[in-house]
């Protein structure tokens, strides 16, 4: 039932029968350009420190049953500086469309900082996922409230999966989280149809987890940034890929409803930025969904988390003290910020895969080859 | 006083050890003056519509383990039109200080629209309320995804019961969340101990719920404001009652810990008015608690939530039209709020009630007999 | 000195010696494809009740001296619904980067409303411009504090013209500004280097005014969104024109330094909307800008204004009434925003010419042919 | 009183004419308890480098002639660091009520920094104040574009002086912004109906600019917080000075109109604090301005601002360093702002004085001798 890779085989079967396996290659690799400069993952691990843990529950066919599934859901939790680091970090926020959860935020607004992880899953799970994040804390403190309360504010956002998933149905625990909390690691991270991505849908096609980073100079010194999106969001008619309006060319397949979904994107950076300049990075991601087409419809949960890995020192009795980059000369970072976005949007189009779900529902993977015969029509094709 | 039905008579024994019957008068029977004029239950539910329900969880005593207790916590429900009522309604929010959580803020940001009801609790339930809410939903449209979509960003916030309740013990279920919802009607309003507020401090004293209303003239129309608290929030030498600073004239009580804790603020209203015009009231519970001597300290999550129960009408296809108070006209409106907002805040003082928690730690409810001496000293006790 | 047709030859001479004639195509008739339906004039005016007034200064050569020129500058004035009208208007504002001033937002923030007009200049006459816009309602009212008082808060936005125009000599006056608001009109707009946008630069080429409109059906009805920029941002690298990297393929041009400048855009419409909803209809505004390749760089005073022509009713004393799209409905609208912006920037660039400014300082026009010729290299030219 | 040297002795005369002197004690002299412990001068000058320049323009009688008078108006500057540092200074803003101006806010909220100073002036003079700042800067570098783009975002802040002075008469020049620049200074700082505030009318009374500070002790270290504002705001009956509601017991002054009015608040620190902690500061001049009945109704212009004097430094290209507060030991000078704005507040008014102004209006000044036996009667004055 689960997609970790200790897990047995028997469950990966199964998700042979309801998903197409995501085998293609990534974005760039199959021809699509992209400006910047990619980190040696392009992915948000490319930032040093950052780990991602995913779990993935795909498990049953057919009509649905509140509770019984069919099951596309998961959990994904990004750690700023590692599953074992216990202290805040420097975060931003932006709402570029609020129709959409992302727990914590007050908090982050507030004191320019949290504690990681941020993790992404279905709207019907939010809770649990909440309350076994705070429960996960606990377990390293020993439940001390004096000790546990600076990890009350967790942070947990969420598009909806109701297309494919029994939503409502609860199948996420909180053993489930703990999972992924406890997997979490630095490498390579699975895309498409994974962890809280599992049931999602963008822009028309088969999504869910994307990730991209691009490598940037600021001040003689090079700092990355890495972005990792949650994509349920967008119209079939927006998508563009490489500035082609390939959603319009991609005539075959049948439209779907014209729902906009939702979209999460984290960004992390190791370039030393105070809290009111990560959520000048957060926002950003607006202009790299817009790149690929999307324009944060009506009830899109446009909701995006920036932080940084680089953390004050103390310098005192209650006094802190820390190196940040010059706001004048942040342009580079806010660039890397949009490019990056879109780049994991694309890729998290490339790795879905079809998936069939509830009511036998079945979604479309973006078709590559076609996708890449419009690219070359258009001289946009990157051959290898 | 367990307002949960199922419970045998024991917790309640309990609850009696454990929490001095909060069977005294509210501040304003006790001669408390307060400017403004209230509505006949002095509560939230002078507001047509609202209904409110709670469930209180008191049991265990001792040495604090986590999972085990002692359990001093429980749900606070506030509908704004009824539990039966299935839409939404108008809100704005406002965040004075956001080290603290209240769900679904983003959408009420976006659309200036939620679907009740408001919950509050406990920062270690925060996730399990959420999803009960959804479920509670999911119940009633039969879990079709369509149809509970819009129930998916259920409105929970949440103070910190640490210093007397076991948070992370995740004693609050699903069911109890199903019992405050089923159980929400109008009429009076339980204050202090209660609910949400079980297990929380304010202004050195033993606080928890409190609520309020006030009458207002606006175009020659009454219009209510109500107002429901969960004060957790305050020194005690901060704390003021009608202009006086009673706190600091309370000297024998042992002075707690300056933990500056968290206040939820629901402010409820009849009048029509527009979402941008609720953010506003929202903003005013700010001056509220300025009243009582809160400042909103630097943890302090003070989180407030402004609805009307006035609904916008279809007009045609994707059209709806509303009648609203002229913007000019609103200043009996945010100054019933303030004033409510403060009455509510002492309310729930007075009806705090000593209780003893987590590790025998024991929280003084206010000594009212010496308050109102103090209040008659200074000249400002209302005799009866 | 002035591009006021009531004005006689001799400045238009003078125009002609330091800006080569704009007289090219707009965009669209040059063959750039854009998605959605323009309205007649493709411009702002085409929401009825709009009217724009400009007044351009154009004059001296050579080096700047300050307070003497040279003079590349102006005013461009909005009114939403006339001149003559009188009253608040629905508006709502969005920043996607504050380096860059709009007054008058506060006020649309708090009220959701505000009395036009939205005025355009550079950064060095904001304020004359802003006492102006007080002065000429003061003419109109006799001065009466009590009735001029709703006039208090003109809305002016800026952008900087300081690479061509001698910004800090206050060449606009009182005067110019009567001038640009008694002489609006409804009808076709100039676009390019006329009134606010007279010393405009944008994506590395001479820009300024660019306006475009798009008809979109929601609810059976057709609604127009208008859109006005004065477009002063973005890199030459950046350019994007109908996906199509333009700027990076313009290798001739000597490259400008990197300036990012800003964007002002100013959103009309005749759809019946809230405030909060104004205000998600600028931020589309970004969008819009990102579609061209724009991020909203560092220094970049990224300021939106959204109004709506429709106004609430009286309904009894201190009672207003309205009709407003339904929010899930208001896709259209959001998309057309997007889509208007993208095509008034660009327009802009079409309009902008070659311009000679301070220390003999040239910005190039954009060069109309070989972009054509660019986008039918890609298959993005729609061939008359 | 006239602070402009150039004026002849005969306003000099009609000022002692049309204002009465406030020659009287500040309110802590008077026995008005406060709580916390001020500077030296009790004025935002005890925050070192903080310098305060302020123009008074007070001439003319009787009936309002538009462009003749009556001037009851002037400019209030507050320079960070003093009127000869060049820089930026980290500055935050708050919006209670948004319905007045405050320019460069945008800018603030953006990069969180501002170079000063911060001016305050009548809503009539924004605009030629706004340009002045700019001018002033220009001055100083000659006018060069690149030199004088920091400076093209000046803070100008504005109350509405219309009950008293001809506010459309554009009686405040460049040239008396110039004089309140270049005559700031430390040290004491007139209260009352002095610069921006002469005009000004509070709670029913004349009032207008008023200063306090409290020293605060933050890690073993002792810092200032300086408050100035310009208080314009606020109903008769609200009035409450040391909690005691003074406003109702002052009943034979006949009552005002219930014109809410602005208050701007300026909050000066030389605690080393980053820009978001600055906007928390700011936020709380709301709890100040509570403290003293205010509720910031709704056209009243409720803007604060915060900075602190604490620059960062270089710490290599394009990188800078910065000490500050950790945000959880902050609330000592969060309590300082409170207790310094309501002093402020206070302050304006026991210094206001009574003035005669357009069409012969009179408003009083606060009856200083009635309010202390008041206070006495309460308890609560402070005898010598």
């Amino acid at each position: 039932m689960l997609s970790n890779p200790r897990r047995t085989v028997l469950p990966l079967l199964l998700l042979l029968c309801v998903a197409s396996a995501a085998a293609g290659p990534r974005a760039r690799e199959a021809g699509v350009p992209f400006d910047g400069d990619p980190g040696p993952q392009d992915a948000i691990t490319d930032v040093a420190g950052v780990e991602v843990g995913q779990v993935t529950l795909i498990s049953g066919d057919g009509t649905l049953v509140v509770g019984k599934g069919p099951v596309r859901t998961g959990v994904t939790a990004v750690f700023p500086k590692g599953k074992a680091y216990p202290g805040f970090v420097y975060g931003g926020t932006f709402v570029a469309n609020g129709t959409g959860e992302m727990t914590g935020r007050a908090l982050i607004d507030e004191l320019g900082e949290f504690t990681g992880p941020v993790v992404l899953t279905g709207s019907g799970s939010v809770g649990v996922v909440r309350d076994a994040v705070q429960a996960w804390y606990a377990r390293r403190t020993g439940g001390d409230p004096e000790e546990t309360f600076p990890y009350t504010l967790p942070v947990v956002a969420e598009t909806f999966d109701g297309m494919l998933n029994d939503t409502f149905g609860q199948h996420v625990t909180k053993e489930h989280v703990f999972q992924a909390l406890d997997g979490a690691h630095a490498g390579a991270v699975a895309e498409g149809s994974v962890g809280g991505g599992t049931g999602m849908v963008s822009h028309g096609y088969k999504a869910g987890i994307g990730t991209a980073s691009r490598r940037v100079l600021v001040g003689g010194v090079t700092y990355t940034i890495g972005v990792l999106v949650q994509a349920n969001h967008g119209g079939r008619d927006q998508l563009t890929i490489a500035g082609v309006p390939v959603g319009r060319r991609l005539a075959a397949a049948p439209p779907l409803p014209p729902k906009e979904g939702s979209i999460i994107v984290v960004v992390a950076t190791d370039a030393p930025l105070l809290p009111h300049q990560l959520r000048r990075l957060a926002l950003r991601a607006t202009h790299g969904i817009a790149r690929v087409g999307g324009m944060s419809g009506t009830t899109s949960g446009d909701l995006f988390i920036a932080f940084s890995t680089v953390r004050p020192e103390k310098a005192g009795d209650a006094m802190l003290q820390t190196r940040y980059i010059d706001s004048l000369a942040i342009n580079p970072l806010l660039a890397g910020t949009v490019l990056a976005t879109e780049e994991a949007i694309v890729n998290a189009l490339f790795a879905g895969g079809t998936m069939k779900g509830i009511n036998n529902h079945v979604v479309d993977g973006l078709p590559v080859e076609r996708v890449r015969a419009i690219l070359r029509d258009a001289g946009r094709l990157r051959e290898p």
